[in-house]
């Protein structure tokens, strides 16, 4: 199955978190399930927090950041209903705002698993109720407000 | 001027966003003025948003996040009537909450300047206002909810 991230237009494909087009990048890779989006990801050891043992929050952010916009057009492609990767226009968010609530420490070695669920969706507005999990736990939450750009 | 992460105690000084002891990281630098607090970065090329031409939402957001827990150490020393570096017990808060509001595209390749002000500080919590700018021009605001570690 092709990531959503797969699916964004050459031009807005270069992001440094998610972006096929950026060859230095993170490559996250978020996926539309039945009722949630799903992103997982394995941090680098270099990716410590203050102590080592732990992820930065930055790193943490930034994931949240990258599954939301993904997850907000995949939502608004579904709502639409459309496929990804068929041959409408594509559809691409971005952040005006994002919340990181940071509820434990985020273990640095394990396996991320992201996830993402919409909340709202009124025109070109999507909000998006976010997580960060790591062996069954949850470390973070968050909640995005994305726009969609019009491409 | 030594910067604020300069005084970190070397057990927290890991951070890959501002940690002195990564040695991978970006080492982001901030400082305490007189009513504020003051840091200066200028992102990598491989740093881009969806567009090459713009700075990924993740990394203003780890800007504001590092920023953020230094500028409360920094105020929070300050209340105390201590001196960065003093020899008393280190200060080093973590982030709690953090709301990013991406108010306009931040350009890639121009020197950012992120400020911290302190709006709040009761016990072990401090809430700091943070913002960004390129050029003079304000690209992202935020709020931080920051906790003293006990170290």
């Amino acid at each position: 199955m092709r990531a959503i991230q797969d699916h964004y237009p050459p031009t807005f494909a270069h992001c440094y978190g998610c972006g096929p087009a950026n060859p230095a990048g993170l490559h996250l890779k978020s996926y539309l399930l039945e009722d949630r989006t799903e992103a997982r990801f394995t941090p680098d050891r270099r990716h410590s927090g203050g102590v080592p043992d732990n992820v930065y929050g930055g790193l943490i952010a930034s994931l949240l950041d990258c599954h939301g916009t993904a997850s907000a057009a995949a939502f608004a492609n579904r709502a639409r209903g459309r496929a990804l990767g068929d041959d409408g226009p594509p559809i691409r968010f971005v952040t005006a705002s994002l919340r990181v609530d940071f509820r434990r420490p985020t273990p640095l070695g394990a396996e991320l698993l992201v996830t993402g669920r919409l909340v709202s969706l009124e025109g070109r507005k999507a909000v998006v109720a976010l997580a960060l999990a790591a062996g069954g736990e949850t470390c973070a939450e968050g909640e995005m407000l994305a726009v969609e750009l019009r491409t």
